[in-house]
């Protein structure tokens, strides 16, 4: 087998895994959870097993010195499977298991935590897992400082310091931005009238927009979950999933929206290339970028609504007589909360920030553990204005630490970032602009297919962004949206 | 690794493909097919892999000669362990190959025959799959007809002339009482109400209905396919599905129950010794007899519909006024029809009876493939008093051929012998009657627990029947039940 059949090998057992992991959301009874984790822990193994083998290493080099250099994708697919190989291989597999096992203990410690809002029943755990991230670093290997290597597993070619400094430059005006915004919207944004907006309405609703920008039921569908999410069970079958509110159509809507953002990346991946690289996604930043683009610059324009608002009331009696005017001004409501998850466009980048510089200082070593709380109201009262009540409001309010993931928060942000610039130079073509003026979306994502998701992962991200608008990724078009949105 | 933790890695990734598989059926994409089958496929070669490997021969070799004899557990897992072991290693890999290509080839000849009516375009096909049976019969061996070592594959430890002496007792009576029941039945069946029946209320009900026989939704859940099966994903994990039609809320029903029947058997094996024979189903006959016990001992008896018919009147506009007699002679109609799966309880084993004597003369050489036809026709005709009206309602109808499955179809009336023998037995122990007296069916589960479910593969199916009832298989309790519902 040469190393591109056994790339396609691993795809096989990944994405069934993904099946499995999907229905665990989505079907599973709640007593099979235990045997659904040693099932999908077998295929985990095998995986790494295969991904991590002689085999494999020796087909890679053979492949590596048998590439001619004439054929860039070949060349690209050789490279990116060298850096996945090299980041596996890297760990002993005794941190590995190290690893699997704090986080495991640490899910369950961050829950009770965040319970009873007592972050000395998680610090130890996050200590822990620190020691085990620093670990990996040190092994990864970095320019220079540790940070780096964590966020290059999510977000690889970059660096802390480039991100750092898109951060920077956003932090004054997006503060500004927020304030503005979530005053303004004090005074004059109206509730949503009362329900209920029965489900079996919404998921009809919805199903007609997925379809309207293009999602392929063909190829993937929509189930329920909790947490919405958006995950690839093969090349023809992605999975979105939201959550049902009787009170508010919208939430469901805006789930699917963001969700199908990432499924229509997924779906217009090059299918033929699945589980090379060229036929994967790059970076949860780009990721991200899709989603953003297809829930807050699509679905919560003005011209999106004056299509779907008249169906929209079609779906929805309670609608009936509320104007279109009155829910944007809905829609576009801003408001500080203390909980990531619940932010607005306007405010969301505020969480991301904190997190990002937090994270920073405690992988790099100058924020001890014990000080993060303290720490996160701080930060937390310069960027808001107020501190959270307590712990399960602030520093424990979210899961993405108690998995190990820490350098994963930057890519919410960085997706932003990227949404606005893409979304800019789409509209730079005449025919994409023209057609999203009747709200017709089809030669955006034409577009979008051709500038993002048909490179797969052969460009970096910042290079992927440099070709398809023009210029390396910048802040501009980011505060140029959310200003035109918010002021 | 010892052959036990061998096996239940091989649980691993056999209910892993229980998983892919139930997805396939219910919640699949169109698109996803293709992908889904190379994903199956691969889960398929390495659990062959497993099994059939050096290194599980030789831990069960060295399990075989540690045992010492003294847990008879212990034993029985060994020597069933042995016995599949033998039968999967005595094929070679080619002919495992050339099995499943004609397998494949010969289902969409199968479809496309079917649909044309032309037996002519699926022959060859069955030629080679019967030609690849015999092969396989050599190979495994036998004691006195090749149609045994098919037989073996579904019904272990019997023979042909066992199941033959069965059928060939309940012929004679089972006509005569098929031919009085169709006849009484054409004089005073009444017609169900019109619906609609509408699907949300039949979930309700089916819901409640397999909740009060013992159903465990903490272990298991109810879908919808268009052919109704169970399927086991782990120990605590057992799907069921069923179809419905507005037009008759039974239709479902009967398809849940049926099911439970299966899902109550696998939910009650156990659970610690999931993927070892201790923990495995013994046989088809032995899960047919717990599919058609629910279904047709309790679920079409009087005393279960003097409990549910009202509930049902409480879910279904329509039954309000129709009286439970009109209903219990509805569920109880019979009458001849030429496809199997629509057959009822009185006419369902002439079905069976037919297809086994053609099978077994196919297999041990006396019936020409060309002339299955005529000879399933003129058969068809001393059984139900006409021909079918062509080979789509003939010998084409069913899908078992097509996949290499000979031998199996026995299984369907083994299931209903052993049921009537069982549900006999539980009843001679009082408390079980009473309960059952008051449509309180958990004393028949617990019953059914101890004396089925609880032995997995450990006891031979007719032990098995002797163990529960006292008797060897015998026919006597199955033609009283259809006798005494239907005359």
């Amino acid at each position: 087998m040469s190393i591109f059949e056994k790339a396609r090998e691993l795809a096989l057992i990944h994405s069934s895994a993904s099946v499995l992991g999907w229905d665990q959301e989505t079907y599973l009874p709640p007593g099979a959870e235990k045997y659904r984790a040693d099932q999908l822990a077998w295929l985990s193994s095998r995986a790494h097993e295969l991904a991590t083998s002689d085999a494999w290493k020796k087909d890679l080099e053979t492949a590596e010195s048998a590439d001619p250099g004439n054929d860039p994708k070949l060349t690209a697919n050789l490279r990116e499977m060298r850096r996945e190989f090299d980041r596996a291989t890297k760990l002993p597999v005794d941190l590995v298991a190290r690893d699997s096992v704090a986080s495991s203990l640490a899910k369950h410690a961050w829950a009770d935590a965040r319970e009873r809002s007592d972050f000395s029943r998680f610090a130890p755990h996050l200590e822990t897992l620190l020691g085990i991230a620093r670990e990996k670093a040190d092994l990864w290997g970095y320019e220079n400082e540790p940070y780096d290597a964590l966020l290059d597993g999510y977000e690889r070619a970059t660096s802390t310091a480039a991100v750092a400094q898109l951060f920077d430059q956003l932090k004054p005006s997006v503060r500004e931005i927020a304030s503005r915004a979530v005053e303004n919207s004090a005074s004059h944004a109206p509730a949503l009238p009362l329900g209920p907006y029965p489900i079996a309405a919404q998921q009809r609703f919805n199903a007609k927009v997925a379809e309207a920008v293009g999602f392929d039921f063909q190829a993937g569908r929509i189930d329920t979950t909790t947490h919405p999410f958006c995950t690839t069970l093969g090349p023809c079958d992605i999975r979105l999933t939201t959550r049902y509110d009787e009170a508010d159509f919208t939430s469901s809507l805006f789930g699917v929206l963001h969700e199908a953002g990432h499924g229509l990346y997924e779906q217009g991946l090059p299918a033929d290339d699945f589980g090379l690289p060229s036929g994967t996604a790059v970076s949860l930043g780009i990721h991200e970028s899709q989603s953003r683009l297809w829930e807050n610059h699509v679905g919560r324009s003005r011209v999106f609504w004056e299509k779907w608002y008249p169906i929209a009331q079609e779906h929805f009696l309670p609608l009936k007589g509320f104007p279109l005017e009155k829910f944007l001004h809905y829609l576009w409501r801003a408001e500080f909360s203390p909980i990531r998850v619940e932010a607005d466009e306007a405010t969301y980048d505020l969480h991301i920030l904190l997190r990002f510089q937090l994270e920073r200082r405690m992988v790099n070593g100058s924020l001890p553990i014990a000080d993060v709380p303290a720490a996160w109201n701080e930060l937390f009262r310069e960027l808001f204005g107020f501190p959270p009540k307590n712990d399960r409001d602030g520093c424990l309010q979210d899961i993405h630490w108690s998995m190990g993931g820490l350098g994963y928060f930057a890519t919410y942000t960085l997706g932003n970032i990227n949404s606005a610039q893409l979304f800019a130079a789409a509209k730079k073509d005449a025919s994409v602009a023209t057609a999203m003026e009747k709200a017709d979306y089809l030669p955006l994502l034409s577009w979008l297919r051709k500038s993002v998701h048909a490179h797969g992962a052969t460009l970096d991200p910042a290079d992927l962004i440099l070709q398809a608008t023009g210029s390396l990724p910048s802040t501009d078009a980011y505060l140029t949206h959310i200003q035109s949105r918010y002021l």
